[in-house]
C-alpha cells in the first residue's frame, strides 16, 4: 500500500488531517497528485449523513485535479507529469447497455463512487479527493487540456458535468432560450456553457442582488423569483430551464416558465418531489433530472471548456482551511466554488 | 334559446332525465343532433364533485358524434345532414400563443370546457353530450370522416386525442419501444394507434387476465405488473410509457420501464404527482402528462383513425341506461367504453 495524507470527517463541519492508505497501482492504474479539489454540496450531504464510529472513514472530494505521478504497466493514456482531472465516479461495470452507451454514470450494477463507494476489485470504501494524493483506474482519468487554470478547472468534474449533460441531451443551441434557477456553483456553469452554446440565457434568483453577476456571466438577463410581474411576464418562454436550486422547493414557479414542449431539468435537489401533473400537462412540458455524466460527455466537456476558456469562478483556500470552505457553503457564502489547495499536505 | 332533452346530474351516480336549453345559434355555429356519446372517467369525477344545490345543472359529456342540424349565417365549413364529431373543448380565446400554435387546449385563458365550462359570450354554463343536441362554434367541430362508425368514434373525441397527443408529440413510429401502463378506455385507443404508428407495443396489466384482449388488439405483448421477474426484465426497455391509470399509485415501477432518454407519460390520473428526482436521472428519463388536444392534432387523429380503421372498442347502451354505465365505469367493468345511444331521447 502507498501512504499520504488527507482530510477525514471528524463530525458534520470538521475535519481532522490525518494518514491515508492507497492502492498499490493495478496495471491500468495511475497514481496523481491531487493539486486543487472542489468543495461540492453532496460533499455537505455525505458530511451530514455519516456516523463516525460504525462506518469506514469518510474523506470528501470528488472534483479535483493534478498531476500524474505513476502509471500501472498497463497504462497507455497517461504518462508521469501529465496534467489530469478527475469526477465522481472511478469506475463500473464496463459490460451493461449504459456502459457500454458510454453512460457509465448510469451504469446498471451502479458506478463506482469516488468517495464513499466500493471498489470493484478489493471491496474497500473508496476515500476522496481531499487528500494528496489519489489512485484511479485510468479510464475515469482525463487529460486535463492545456489552458485550463487547474484549481477553477476542477469545479468542472461535478458541477460542470452535472450542467453540461442537460445542455446536451436537451440540445441547447443557438437560439434556444435557456433558463437556470439558481446562482451558485452549478448555476454559474450553467450561464457561462449556456451562453457559450449560443442559447439565450437568463438567471432566475431569490432577489436582484446577483444581477451584476449574472451580466458578467454572461446571462442576457436576470429575473427575480420574487418579482411577480415579472415571472408571470417570463410564463411559458424558456425552453430548458434549469433547476439548480439544493434544497426542496416548490416547482410551481419553475415549471410555469417553461415554454410548450419544453423541459424543467433538476440539477440541485435530488429528493423526492411532487408536481401537479396538470402543470405538466398544460404546454406538454417535461421533468427531468440530472447529475454527473459518463466518460464520453465529460471528455467532450473538458475539450469544450478548453475552446471556450470556461472554468469555475472559484476562492481558493489552503486545505487547512476545509472547515472554513464547508461553514461557509453551508450558508451559500461563495461566489461560486471553493477549492481546497491540497500543497499544504506536503 | 332551443329546447332539447337530456340528462342531468341528481346524484354522484343517478342522472335525471330532463328538458334543457340550448342558445340560438350564433353566425358561427352550428347546431348538431347528438346521437353518441362516450361514458369518459372526467363525468366520474364531475358527477363526485358536483354539489346539486349549489352549483349549475350538471349535463357530462364530452366525446359526442351525430349530425348537423343547423348552420349559422356565418358558417362555411358544415351542411345541414353532414356526419360531426364533438370534443371536451368548444372556444379559445383564439389570440393567445398557445391558441395561435393551434394548441387551444392550452389557451393561455383556459379554454371552454363542453361541459361545466362558462361559455366566452353569454357567461352561461355549458351543458354536456348527454343530450340530444348541442350547439356549438363551427370551429370546434369536426368533420366525422366516412368509414369510421360514429358510435365507436365518439370515444375518439377525448379518449382518442388524449393518446394521440402524446404518440405523435413524443415522435412514436416505426421500431419505438412503446409501453401502456393500464388497459381501459384509454389504454386500449393508444394500443391501436401506437401499433398503427409502427411502434413495437406492450401491454402493462396488474395481472395476465388481459393479454388476448392484448392481442387482439394488436399488441406484441402483456406484461403483468405483479410478475416482478418480468417486469426486472423490461427495465429501461421503453422509448414511451403512457400511463393510462385512472387512480393515485405509484410511479416508480413505471418510471423503471422507460429506457434512456425515454418518457413516462401520466394520461389517466392528473393530481398531485411525487417521483423520487434520482428515478429520472438514472437514465436520463422525462415525466410529462398530458389531455386533450389543439385543432388542429383532433383533425389530424380523425384523419389517421379513418385510414387505419381506428375506432374504440364500445358497449353501447341506450341512453336511458346512463346510471348502469355510470356505475360498471366505476368498477371498470367496461370493455372498452361506454357510449350512450342518445335516441331514446327523441
Amino acid at each position: 500500500m502507498r501512504t499520504t495524507t488527507g482530510w477525514q470527517a471528524a463530525g458534520p463541519s470538521r475535519m481532522r488531517r490525518t494518514s491515508l492508505r492507497r492502492r498499490d497501482l493495478r496495471a491500468d492504474d495511475i497514481a496523481l497528485r491531487v493539486d486543487f479539489c472542489g468543495v461540492c454540496h453532496t460533499d455537505l450531504h455525505a458530511l451530514s449523513d455519516h456516523e463516525q464510529h460504525t462506518e469506514a472513514p469518510l474523506v470528501p472530494g470528488h472534483e479535483f485535479t493534478g498531476v500524474v505521478t505513476g502509471t500501472g504497466r498497463g497504462v497507455t493514456a497517461f504518462s508521469v507529469g501529465d496534467p489530469v482531472a478527475v469526477g465522481n465516479i472511478v469506475d463500473s461495470c464496463g459490460v451493461c447497455a449504459m456502459c457500454e452507451a458510454g453512460q457509465e454514470n448510469f451504469c446498471h450494477s451502479f458506478p463506482t463512487l469516488t468517495y464513499g463507494g466500493t471498489d470493484r476489485q478489493d471491496g474497500s470504501t473508496t476515500l476522496g479527493g481531499y487528500s494528496r494524493e489519489y489512485v484511479v483506474r485510468e479510464a475515469f482519468a482525463y487529460p486535463l487540456p492545456a489552458g485550463l487554470d487547474p484549481a477553477a478547472a476542477a469545479p468542472l468534474m461535478c458541477a460542470g458535468i452535472t450542467v453540461w449533460e442537460p445542455l446536451r441531451a436537451l440540445g441547447v443551441g443557438p437560439g434556444t432560450r435557456v433558463g437556470v434557477v439558481g446562482l451558485g456553483g452549478l448555476g454559474h456553469l450553467a450561464v457561462k456553457m449556456a451562453v457559450a452554446l449560443g442559447a439565450t440565457t437568463t438567471v432566475i434568483s431569490r432577489t436582484r442582488d446577483k444581477s451584476d453577476d449574472a451580466r458578467e456571466l454572461g446571462a442576457h438577463d436576470l429575473i427575480a423569483s420574487s418579482d411577480t410581474r415579472r415571472m408571470g411576464a417570463a410564463r411559458d418562454t424558456f425552453d430548458v430551464v434549469l433547476d439548480t436550486v439544493s434544497v426542496p422547493h416548490d416547482l410551481a414557479p419553475c415549471l410555469q416558465l417553461v415554454a410548450m414542449d419544453g423541459t424543467l431539468s433538476l440539477l440541485g435537489y435530488l429528493g423526492p418531489v411532487t408536481v401537479e401533473a396538470m402543470h405538466l400537462l398544460v404546454g406538454r412540458k417535461k421533468l427531468s433530472s440530472g447529475g454527473s455524466g459518463g466518460r464520453p460527455a465529460t471528455a467532450e466537456m473538458l475539450r469544450f471548456c478548453a475552446d471556450n476558456g470556461i472554468t469555475a469562478d472559484v476562492e481558493v483556500l489552503p486545505s487547512s482551511q476545509v472547515d472554513t470552505a464547508i461553514d461557509r457553503l453551508r450558508r451559500n457564502d461563495v461566489r461560486y466554488r471553493f477549492v481546497l489547495d491540497l500543497s499544504d499536505l506536503d
